[in-house]
């Protein structure tokens, strides 16, 4: 029997596509746009392929979730990792906002489209977003406390406070971005994520 | 004739009705999940009856948006046109924290949901909605700009990037408010607010 022809690797990878295509319609029809028929559409799997794959639009929906929070790890999360401290909180924003300028999902962030979208839409769906949101948050604020532990910051500086402000105005640039069609969006954003960062940092660069 | 049964008159309670479902609506639908279906059991109007005050689906989200921003300028934006410069600014963010802390709209913020919803959806709705907050930045420059030419700004500060930074705190706290359930939100958003605000003024109070 050759590789290619093994079964179940051919389910796994027509599960990922259909998945990765999921994840990409979800930015700009939204989660609750997922249907069997569009999906059926946009990856040329036939309807009763992809009932094969998920049972149910809830189970559609989660896994999508899943594949857009591994694609975050992957672009955003991981690079930054390399990083320390002051250094990481930097480097959040940035692949935050590269990954919204580059354009690696057609609407923009993922789990900025899917918090606006099922915000008021109790359910496991939006759990699970609400989840990775915070874990989002918990990662802007362990950098942030690290920075502090290692004298990066000013003593007088509010780390929750911080960590909000920087996540307000990198997920604002998502929005006006798509919504303006502007890149000059992502620029102003890189400078008040510098500002916002110089200004919280011990013996700011420049003053 | 009685006042009460002008035809006109009517007609256009039963339009406001509608229209103020709609707002509602959408903010947890969005404005594509809008339908006339879902507005003739929303509202008891038929569906022929909502046929007659729209005649199609763009009609009905333009009017809606038309509408969403009435009750924008009557929430937000009236009340702190009474207050000048900073006050103004302050004003402007802590009345549309209240618009959301207050659930005026089930989903919170109607342009920030549509903004996410339509970002990738080019057209004439999501024109209108890119107009909207544009308006809205504007208003905050103006109020910033005056602030600085009644002095009470430092000499120092980046107004587009003061504005920037502003917007995307109340716009997040709108977003975490929705998606997390959570009151202490729109709190930590003010205190950002105020933050901002006072370390951008002249002769920042208590320092």
């Amino acid at each position: 029997m050759r590789p290619g022809r093994r079964p179940r690797a051919d389910g796994e990878r027509t599960r990922r596509l259909i998945l990765d295509t999921a994840v990409r319609l979800a930015t700009v029809e939204g989660l609750e746009g997922l249907s069997i028929g569009t999906l059926a559409e946009a990856t040329g799997v036939s309807k009763s392929g992809l009932y094969a794959h998920f049972g149910s639009k809830e189970e559609l929906q989660l896994a999508t979730v899943e594949t857009a929070r591994r694609l975050f790890i992957d672009v955003v999360i991981t690079p930054a990792l390399a990083e320390d401290g002051l250094g990481r909180l930097r480097a959040l924003c940035e692949a935050f906002l590269a990954y919204v300028e580059q354009r690696t999902l057609p609407g923009g962030c993922f789990f900025a489209a899917a918090a606006a979208e099922l915000g008021a839409r109790p359910g496991p769906v939006r759990a699970r977003v609400a989840a990775y949101q915070s874990e989002w948050i918990a990662l802007l604020t362990a950098a942030a406390n690290d920075a502090a532990a290692r004298r990066q910051l000013r003593d007088d500086i509010d780390i929750p406070l911080l960590v909000l402000e920087l996540d307000a105005v990198v997920v604002a640039a998502n929005t006006g971005f798509i919504l303006h069609d502007d890149p000059t969006v992502i620029d102003r954003a890189r400078a008040a994520a510098a500002h916002l960062i110089d200004a919280a940092a011990q013996a700011p660069p420049g003053r």
